[in-house]
This record gives structure tokens, sequence and C-alpha cells, in this order.
């Protein structure tokens, strides 16, 4: 079935932006979507947040991507049809999807709640679904996702501002809950304050933390404390500081997306207490043993959250009124915030206005 | 204090072997120990264990060794004279004592019965006891110790083959303990069978664990099934071999003493467990964080044991019959194992039989 052209794959006309080539420019596309199915729910798209990964993933950086590509994993919408067995949703209620549209349900991950990590995991773009066919994300006019995969966005959220999470906001938020790093009173650090890092900087203070930014800039401090809500902040580079906070904090968020020096960041933690790298680089770090053996911390990372994660931490969120900072740009913006998420030109995630901006591609 | 001569600043003559540069070689030496004061125990010494760390803090590779330095934190031994106030021992009761002698008793660490990362933890030997003078260690006749930090050493544990347990058994015991690897049923994998590996796979064996012994020998094989009990084995420089076992482990301890690849070592693990670094090298390592995110896993080290864990492992490798396989070295043969146990040719670890071989040296 991939081998037919993407207009005439499934019987629904759908649109959206996509990648053709490593350069990783993205242009109109028009391509197809599945009928509604049994269990499915077909949704209006109308935000979807603008990720690191998704650079990664236009430029080819992880060697995997087959073109044409439709990024987007932070989507947001109005359910507009549900399949006939749907019970979750109803038709116009706001909806969300994140990475994962589908697992396979019975493998020890899955049934561990845990399908984030299902060997079989269908991502919301450049991956297989069921039917052979590549899926694409959410720069596009419409979606459909099988009901177990859909969220419901609470409608306390923002929507725009409530996009980012379905990303950056699960991905620091599953590692804060699994390694305990989610208790009222914990000094917690958290290294480098973009898309993620302002996100966690918000959940940790929604845990009742004490919240530490750490931060090669110095200019980023005010905006950390003032706006973002941290505790205090450090400058990485000052040793000085480094030094006078050896011991403690109870836990670290690092979300750095490159490669960076952790001896100094480890020093931070108190004993028995963990770094957690959530920066989703591919390189290696270098792992003194000494701060690691004498004070028993250590270090772990995860990557994204469960779908039962993602649902807990949208309603979390809501309660605890956490948003992402946005900058709304219309769709044929996207090439220029793309440069600007590499050069990390952003306050604190994009969000493309799909609703309001997308325009079918010209008839050829 | 310190300043008088060894011989002469305690009221006890003593008398073991010592390292007097960085050369490191031991040769004998006469001090003294403090009389026995209300809350000691004094022993005499009939067995001492010779590990890695002596090794190191004789030649002064951690750099802060001050000379003369009597080695030993295995020491096993007789009760033979008690204070006033002690109520765990009695006269002629088997006792140990392992690396710590002293803490502070007050810190977070002590009140929480962690208190070999207590900052003001008294080492048994290098260490600066509460009246200002050294610490000498096991490699010596006798030695008086506050009974907190005495241990009472089960009836039915070999004196030779338990000594051992006091610094390598714990070592891999206690973070098999905290790191949740000691689950009846886990598949465990011990890299590395020196003294400690031997250990961590019987008391893996012990905690009801499949155990997957890794070594770069192939050599070791053969030992690690049939004598240590391992179920199986594997030759981490055969990179079929590690690639068939992939995610097979619930939780990895690494025993090995220097730097090495890790990485072969992390795609070993299941997703969501742990590789435990005990090895006490110094150096850093290689982290890859593709393993560490895309299967939540995560590196974690510790070092030695509280004092409540000491004697909770005594008692559980009593039960379990678990010792470590010992060769016996009379006193004068100390300099031939230290290189010995510097070229790893040991199985798997030397006891000093000081009580039937170190005399008192001449008299000068």
């Amino acid at each position: 079935m991939a081998a037919k052209p993407s207009e005439e794959r499934h019987p629904v006309t759908a649109y959206g932006w996509a990648a053709r080539d490593s350069s990783g420019i993205l242009s109109p596309f028009k391509f197809s979507r599945r009928a509604t199915g049994d269990h499915d729910v077909r949704i209006k798209i109308l935000y979807c947040g603008i990720c690191h990964s998704d650079l990664q993933a236009v430029k080819n950086e992880m060697d995997f991507t087959a073109y044409p590509i439709v990024p987007g994993l932070e989507t947001v919408g109005i359910a507009t049809e549900v399949g006939s067995k749907v019970t979750k949703v109803k038709v116009g209620e706001k909806v969300a999807v994140g990475i994962i549209v589908g697992s396979c349900g019975e493998c020890n991950e899955c049934v561990n709640d845990r399908d984030c990590y299902c060997p079989k995991m269908i991502t919301a773009y450049g991956g297989t679904d069921r039917d052979g066919t590549p899926t694409y994300g959410g720069f596009s006019n419409d979606t459909v996702v099988n009901e177990n995969f859909v969220f419901l966005f609470p409608g306390k959220l923002s929507l725009a501002g409530g996009a980012p999470l379905l990303n950056a906001g699960v991905t620091v938020y599953s590692p804060m809950r699994f390694y305990g790093l989610d208790k009222p009173g914990m000094h917690l650090g958290v290294v480098g304050v973009g898309g993620l890092g302002h996100l966690a900087v918000k959940f940790a203070k929604a845990f009742g933390a004490k919240v530490t930014v750490i931060s090669t800039s110095p200019s980023k401090k005010d905006e950390a404390i003032n706006v973002l809500g941290a505790d205090s902040f450090l400058v990485s580079r000052d040793t000085e500081q480094m030094q006078a906070a050896t011991a403690t904090l109870d836990g670290i968020i690092d979300t750095v997306p490159v490669v960076h020096p952790i001896e100094p960041l480890l020093w931070l933690l108190k004993n028995h207490s963990k770094l957690v790298l959530v920066g989703d680089t591919m390189g290696s770090f270098e792992l003194p043993i000494t701060p690691l053996a004498w004070g028993r911390r250590s270090v772990a990372s995860s990557i994204g959250g469960s779908t039962k994660e993602t649902q807990e931490m949208l309603d979390f969120a809501a309660e605890h009124n956490v948003t992402a900072n946005v900058e709304i740009v219309p769709m044929d913006y996207v090439n220029t915030a793309m440069e600007r998420v590499e050069k990390s030109d952003v306050r604190y995630r994009f969000v493309i206005d799909i609703g309001n901006t997308l325009v079918p591609p010209p008839e050829s």
C-alpha cells in the first residue's frame, strides 16, 4: 500500500506541511487519512507545538527518517467524528495526541502502562501504522487516532499553551514522577531553561519543591526567577557559586540537548540522589565514578511518557495551572521557527496556529 | 599527640606490618593501642583479608595516605576484654571489624543507619581517631574498637572465609539490597570475577537469582559455573554472544576495578533496570545516553556498606552459607600477596593468618 501516492492511500483528503529531504525545509503537502474506524477518533487540529525532535527528524539526524515527513507530536484540536465503539470521547470535545498513536497492547511494557517503551510502539509521524502506511503528524488539518491514544484535553487549559505538554511536558513530568522527584519540600535542580526546562521548573513548583535553575547563561536568571517562579539560580560556569551549592539538591532534571560536563552537577546532589538526563542527545557523557560511589548518587534517563502518564499529567497541569510559555506562529512561519529552535531562540516553545493559518495547497 | 612516636602514644603495646612510603612495601612495625574504654571491645586478631583498597592505600594512589600505614579492614578475631558499659559483646566471643571504626552519630547519614556516608566517618586505618591519633588496621595482633562498630561474627561462618565479607562482601551486598537487586527470580549479571565479583555471584544465588557472569576471560567460565554456581557466562569481547543476550538482565553488579566500556553492558539490561558500578575505580567512564533514555536504564554506584548492613550481611551469609574462597597466607607473605592482588592473581581473596603467623618484631 505504501507504494501508492500518499494522496490515494486512504479515502479522506488531508493536507499539511512536509519535509521532502534532509534539508529539513517544510512545504505544503497533500496526503490522505483513513476513514474513522470503530475505535477511532477523528480530530480537527487547532494547534501543534514545535519540538526539538521535529528538527532532528526533518533533518534525518537520527538516520532513520523516511521522506516525505509531516512532523508534529504535540497536537490539540476538537473531535469531529468518533467510531461506533468509541466510549472515551464525544464529538465536539477538546482532545490531544502526543507521540504515541499505537502499541502492541500485549508486551510487558504495554500491560504495565509503559507503552512508550513498547518495541512495537507506533509514533505519530515517521512510523508505520497497522495498515502498513506511514504515519503523518500534527502539522496537518486533520488526524485520526485510536481512542486509546487520544487524550481528553482539560477544559481549563489553554489549547495553545497546553499543546507543548503533550511531548515537552510529559518528557519532564514522567521521570520526575518515576524517579521520585515529586515530593513536596524537595530541593530540585533544573538544568537548562528551554522548552523542557521551563516546564520542569513549573512542574517542580507544582509538586511543592524549591527549585534552583542551573544554566550557562547569567542572562536567564531574571526570567527564571521572576517569570518561571524558580527560587534560585546558579551559573554553571561559575565554579565558586557551584561549589557553594555542593550537596544541596535532592535531584536534578537536566534538559540540555547537547553533551556537556555532568561532574559539576553530580556534586550539587545530596547523597543517594539522582541526576536525570532528558535532553534527548545521542552522544556520550563523561561519567566520573567518584561522586557516584562516594555519595551513592546515580545517573538516569527516560524518554517521553506513557499514555497513562500523559493523561495524568494533563489533568495535573490543569489542576495546578501549568502551561507552556508559547510563541504562537502561523503555519507558513514554520521554517523560520525551526531555524530559531535550532538556535534556541524561543521563549519557550513555538506553537503553530493550525486552525487559523493552515490552508489547503492549491490544486495542481 | 600524633607527634609522639607511635609506640608511646597509648598504653598497650601492639605490633603489625606497616608500609612506610609509597613503594607500598610492608614490614614489621611496633606501635600502641589505647586501653579498653568503657564502650570498647579489645580484640585478638586471628585473620585479616587483603583488599584492593589496601593496595591503593599503601601505594598512596588516592594521594592522601599518611605513613606509616597499617592496612587491614577485614578483621576477625576473639574479644579479649570489654569495657564496663559494653552490652553487645562478651569476652571470648568471635567478633569482626570492617572499614568503619567511628562516625559522628548525629548527622543525617548516621541517624538513618548510613554511617558509611557520614562525613566524619573514621576508617579502620589511615584515619584520625577521636583522640587525634592515627588509626591502624587489622594487619596487627590486637585492636580496640567502640562496640557500635564491632560485629558479632556468626558461629557458623568460617573465620578465614568470612573475613573478606567485612569489606568485599558488604561492598556488593549493600548495593544489591539498596538498588533492589535482591529479589528471587531476578536474572542478574555480575561483571568481573575477582574478590568482589565472586561474592556478588554467591549473594545473588543466595537471594534466589539466576546469575550470568560477564568477563573478558573465557578461561573463567568453567570456574564461574562449576565452582561459584553461576548459571551462565558471557565473554564481554564476543559481540555475537553479547548481542544475543540483549535486554535479558534485571540488573548488573560491575566489580571491575578499572575503567572499561559500559555501553555493551547497558544493552544487556532490560528496560527500567540498573548497572551498579562497585569496582572502586577513580576514573571516568564513557556514558552513552541512548541505552539510558530508550530503556529508562540507570547507572549507579555505592561505597562499602553501613554498620547496620554489615551485621545484617554477616547474619545472612551465615544463614545461606556464603563465604569467600580464600587463599590463607602467612604474615610474611603479605608483600607477595599484594603483588599478586595487583595482577589479579588470586582465587579469590587472600586472608592473612594473623593468629598463627604474626610474630612480635625483634627488640631493637
